[in-house]
């Protein structure tokens, strides 16, 4: 009912994640009324990002370059390693701009219900980077079953290898006592610190 | 933080009603993710749509081609016309199936709060076509103060050059009696039908 070529783009925003019929046909219209420049701009986005985005060799981050510009860049700490196990993380990690160390994307966690076995994981590569002088590697996984089996594996390969610590578990700040799970309430008691 | 043009395409994708920093980060990451034939097809369908999609003269619907597919269907009955406020209520009619007249697009309502004054929307188009033979006008606008405002006006420009009837009020079908507004349940008392 729709004319053809506008069910041919709410179609291609159904391929987006959540996205709906309805929200398709909102999306859709709205880039109707967008100007020329914008649709134009929006498309070309989507090719030069596909054409142009690669996985880094070394921590699998997204990069526009050969290397991605934290492996290469020399004013990082070379000898911390942060293992994340998403691209997104190491974002949200490098927002905070405190962490100065490099990372390394798993590109998943270890996972017996969706199959996810650890040699489908860049997990070898992250045992080569660590035999050459890595002093210390961040486990920064998801405190979910899943990362929970992730981290206990990585920390069983690498022991001897290097230091390796786990990012603290506890409230979040601003967080309220009566909306913590007990999970995170039990983590937050264990991890307790004595007030100087 | 991101690579450049990964950066370009979450900026793009948050041209998208309702679409912030993280959804956009999200739909621009799985859009990575996706085959190459699917990104380009994206591309394609957005710069198409905007291309080749125009506002048919007749009646204001989306259209591909010149006067759009309703307007030139000699099955439809040329005798009424449906007023509704956007493009989306014409495929929303028609997904039921039912409808058989014609359709008017007003481009929005009539609102003092927006500052959109009649001459503002599709209005003189409606009474030229009014004039050439059309039985009734079916006033097809939201239930709201504005779609009420627009309705009266419409109404009294109408005024005895055709039929003019409003979409019936009442509780919408499968809908709770305790969970419906007051306005509603008094258009549904007000308008009350003797079972046959």
């Amino acid at each position: 009912m729709y004319p053809k070529t506008l069910v041919n783009l709410i179609e291609a925003f159904k391929l987006l994640p959540g996205v709906g019929q309805k929200t398709a046909e909102r999306y859709a219209l709205v880039m109707l009324d967008q100007d020329q420049i914008h649709v134009d701009g929006f498309a070309n986005a989507l090719t030069q990002a596909k054409e142009n985005i690669k996985e880094c060799p070394v921590c699998h981050n997204l990069t526009d370059f050969d290397t991605c510009s934290i492996c290469t860049d020399p004013q990082r700490d070379q000898s911390i390693i942060c293992v994340v196990s998403n691209v997104k993380e190491v974002f949200s990690i490098e927002k905070m701009n405190q962490y100065n160390g490099l990372y390394h994307v798993l590109g998943g966690v270890i996972s017996t219900q969706k199959g996810i076995l650890p040699d489908q994981l860049n997990i070898e590569d992250l045992l080569r980077r660590v035999e050459n002088g890595v002093e210390e590697v961040i486990i920064g996984l998801n405190a979910t079953v899943e990362g929970e089996m992730t981290a206990l594996y990585l920390a069983k390969k690498l022991e001897f290898k290097c230091k390796i610590t786990r990012l603290a578990f506890g409230l979040p700040i601003g967080g309220h006592l009566d909306y913590a799970d007990d999970m995170t309430l039990l983590k937050a008691f264990e991890g307790r610190n004595e007030i100087e």
